[in-house]
């Protein structure tokens, strides 16, 4: 029966090894050994080889430029940890490795997949903007590798950087949607959910926009994607829960019955570190080094973050009578997913307001979304689908720059687009082979299950009155 | 009765909110739009407009120096992870997700306020260098953008980049308070102390010394902060502590009663996070990316982080005839924190001594304070409050250039104010309205009184037996 | 009893600090000090003084490029929290304080020994390139600084960047032994073989290649440390194992049996950790900031580690039938040490191969030593020792410039080396002292009876059932 997993695991890498194997055969470029002909503009100046532009001021920049962005990069990596220890540590103990299992399995994979064919399809958005293809691959050109480690390329950056930027982006949409399918969703319809939402879907949507698509020629803004991202993320996880049904026992009768985290702190490590990554998220999304702008970018992410947890501690204790910590730390993400989208085009006290209002937004959608029976688990449609969908909004209501109708037509294009081709995919998967877990697996815990692990194996703790003197 | 949280937050948040809605809309700025005719003067060139500026080497030093200092922030930052995780590893579980809000209350809070007030009292120091007040909010001054986005502001970063490097140290002083009266402390009389010490105490000491007041003209040198920060987290943690009281059962008859900490995993995380970020907090202190002296500054911090630790070691073995893990990691910090306020002035060998004696130090004052009652269930005073003066006076000592009185009365002028100050404003509060939570709240753990969460509500460990093979 | 680890401690700090007293008085220097008649020459230009020399873009570039290295040096001090964090998680929660501990130790005392002796043996590799031996101490000459914080030190950083970046290295390896022998080694025959390791074995190693000794002029290739770092902890740790023996009760009659892990969401943190901290690993063995050269060595570590997962998931459900977690986790580590030879050297399809393989070995070969009954609880033996002998060869198998012959006999020596020392002094402490603890010791866990600590001694989760309405 578990025989499905190594058929699709192994068919997954068959396909990516042979799609790539011959147009992939990159040779290991370091800039020695790229000095070809070509000639470099950039600032008005022009380079005949690498040697003569390696030698200028222009390649200090350049180099600064990179380097911001491989480090913002590795933050976003960052980010991958935090969703792996939020979204284990808000679930039941018994579904904890599981959790941490799909987590490793989309981005592992989805960094794959972006490098054989989601940065094709994303860059550029041909196809009258709709989407585009350009091959397999990283897409290097080995007749003319200068073009691609210099200002050539057309950016602050080398193809690599752009590349690892976006691949650190890419699984950030499918992780979300493991958020909120957890606890009773079958791991190998999940995987092939994931792999089609990162192979295809996203990076269509995001052609529209960063791939200078039909959005983009619109003047839609969505700086780092609360929408192109976090709304995504979102809209996916609710047409799969919808699909997918509340865990059992969540929904009884007329009232909710909270099916408690297992490990508070483990969450809350989780929530900074998301918020740590968040400056290369946005800070990596200007896209170059420019101070004024990633120092900008850097405050407006900060403070919105802040006022998402004020507004949403004042309103949890307004609303639920209550001080819970976990709703806390829900504000500090609904603030950030708010802000991605105009981190760089709202003012300093537009940001505090974004944050706070998705602060408490995050509160009430939470608790909406159970009034309906819309089971998820961590709150993340609320933290990155409601919120991320309220950021870019806000765009169009706080910068003078931005149209508010288009920032709402791209916003419900980009969320309907999804959602739509979620709710096909994980329904046709659902009738295929079934999205769900029998009653006996859920209620034993996905880890035993699908796993033969436990989160906490050798886990003994000892009563205060077992120790001894030495205790701290 | 709960109604008191949200009273305290919602004034909180109109007060911030109406403070700064007419004297804070700055608009986004972004060196595009930032083009006006000031004249930009720095390394002996002048420019005469931003475009004029960017296109020269100086904007690329200015680029890199700003970066480094954004990283150093993002760094900082770090160090609340670290907190949080140290200081709710270092409880018990039932008071560990108090020790989490208090700690997300605090750095969130911490940063709007000194987005609102804290930055402009800090500097300049002005009133005969006692305080300064400079008006609300960031202090930009739109009719000039450029002369915040350049060299023209003064440093070499702009003043977004200035902010929020300061605003994350701002938050560490209420933050090690937190981590002295865990356990017993009511939630709401800590908000509105954290809020005063961050709002008014501590930038009134730092402008003594960052804002150019009076102990700077004495040539008081704290280079970034073990009394700055550490020490007057460390006093105002004390005074705390005193009108406090200890934990029930801490002290009964003439004997301490350790109470256990809960999860030595999650404070060694904890630990080395902070580690981490301390290389933002010293090294970012030199303000810009200068090669020889921020490297000199990781060395000094590396070194005296390895000396505290292995000092601590052996004093634990010698005087508590133990290896206790915890005091080791209390070295790393006293190591950390003895070598912060000369980090870039003492030799390589004197900052192995530093931190070697702040091992030493910390252990016999986390056993005197416990002699005299004072309860600390994580070594806050004796860890920072201790070593951070310890490392002030010590530069006093160790560097020629810098005379060991005006150290000696600098550290204990800071000391004694923020002691004061506290002792003051925590006696106010606590004659007010209390500040010990009941017998039974402590009792049954804040998080179930306080916030209605338990830090492991769903933590089901299975015990060796039950498993099959497949537990690795 | 216990007396041993205090006189073990003390003399290791006298020794440090005797040995440098003398010869490590350097003064604090920072640039404006440091103002000699030093000529520096660089890109072909010259500079008279420090002054002559900062006001040009030549310092500029080596600003960028020292601050990378510094910035590298963070990432790598991370991958010890990373350590620290796998090596608890997967061991028995009786053991895990002692783990957090040794690792403590082993990072600050490797640091501190770095600098006192091993920054000095392991550059250059003198006496016919076997060993050097250039002093104590760092090795700066205060007589001419600004030769040490100019290109004029030879490299694109100050001495003290080059020192941090090595030093964070060093306690790696021994860190890796950490693992394998957990939960019955003596804590002082750890601490002895360690220091040892550290102070001789992987510096004299490290000279053969990195300090341009024998195998460098051979033209043996190991870009970051798969041999020299991850094959050296792997010997030296199979040669402790082999003389330790497997823990009681996991070889039992013809069966082995698991001795199951206490936290696998702390294991999953530190892989995350320790896959964002090989960034720092990889990507700051370029020296400098070069975006061509770093960008491509971030792709090439990403796209391995991925492919090392997915290659792992795949591997056990064919072999174990089974997704476990902790085996996806360690593919993730195969990955990383695989590419780590040849990072910038083989195409970025040959990352995947060889990331891939990696994957595919480490689960084979922990299935191996268990057969072979060689109890490595952490599976250190396998990811890092045989993953790194493979990686290396593989250089010399997937890039057209490196002889595979040139690998496989640079590998060998190496490993052969690291495995003959440590057979030898580990086999020497195990005559003289004794290696392993009592079966009574290691049946109650060695938190208690080496620390009397425990790692969880107030943890009191409750069931669900005992909550009511508030918990999330």
């Amino acid at each position: 029966m578990k025989l499905r997993y190594g058929i699709i695991l192994t068919l997954l890498v068959l396909l990516l090894s042979a799609s790539a194997f011959d147009v992939f055969e990159t040779e290991a470029l370091t800039t020695e050994e790229a000095a070809t002909t070509t000639v470099i503009q950039t600032n008005g100046n022009e380079y005949n080889s690498m040697e003569e532009f390696q030698a200028s001021t222009d390649f200090i920049k350049f180099t600064i430029d990179n380097l911001w962005i491989l480090i913002a990069a590795f933050m976003v990596l960052m980010m991958h940890l935090g969703f792996a220890s939020v979204e284990s540590g808000l679930t039941q103990s018994k579904n904890a490795v599981n959790v941490i299992y799909k987590n490793v399995f989309i981005v592992t994979v989805g960094i794959l997949l972006y490098a054989f064919v989601g940065f094709q399809i994303m860059y550029p958005g041909d196809f009258n903007g709709v989407f585009g293809f350009g091959g397999f691959g990283i897409g290097f050109d080995p007749s003319d590798p200068v073009a691609m480690l210099t200002p050539a390329y057309g950016m602050d950056m080398t193809i690599w950087s752009d590349f690892i930027f976006q691949a650190m982006f890419a699984a950030t949409a499918a992780t979300i949607v493991s958020g909120c399918v957890t606890g009773r969703i079958k791991l190998s319809s999940f995987m092939v959910f994931g792999v089609l939402l990162l192979a295809f879907s996203y990076p269509v949507t995001g052609s529209w926009v960063w791939g200078g698509g039909w959005l983009d020629a619109m003047g839609f803004y969505d700086f780092a994607g609360s929408t192109l991202v976090h709304g995504v993320g979102g809209a996916a996880g609710l047409a799969c829960v919808i699909l997918l049904g509340a865990r059992t026992g969540k929904y009884v009768g007329g009232t909710t019955h909270g099916i408690p985290a297992h490990n508070i702190p483990l969450a809350t490590v989780g929530v900074f570190i998301l918020w740590l990554g968040w400056f290369g998220f946005n800070g990596g999304s200007v896209l170059n080094a420019d101070p004024a702008t990633v120092s900008y970018v850097f405050v407006t992410t900060a403070l919105a973050a802040c006022a998402g947890a004020l507004a949403s501690m004042v309103t949890t204790q307004i609303v639920m009578k209550s001080l819970d910590a976990p709703m806390a730390l829900n504000g500090i993400l609904a603030g950030l997913v708010g802000i991605t989208a105009g981190a760089d085009a709202v003012s300093l006290m537009d940001a505090v307001m974004i944050g706070a209002i998705a602060g408490i937004i995050v509160v009430l959608s939470i608790l909406m979304f159970d009034k309906l029976r819309i089971d998820d688990p961590v709150g993340a449609i609320s933290v990155h689908g409601v919120c991320g969908i309220w950021g870019t909004v806000a765009v169009g209501i706080f910068s003078p720059d931005v149209s508010f109708g288009v920032q709402l037509l791209g916003t419900l294009s980009i969320v309907a687009f999804t959602f739509v081709f979620s709710f096909i995919v994980f329904g046709a998967i659902k009738a295929a082979v079934g999205v769900r877990v029998s009653k006996e697996i859920e209620s034993d815990g996905l880890d035993i299950s699908e796993h033969g692990n436990q989160a906490y194996p050798d886990f003994s703790p000892v009563k205060t009155s077992e120790l001894g003197a030495f205790a701290d």
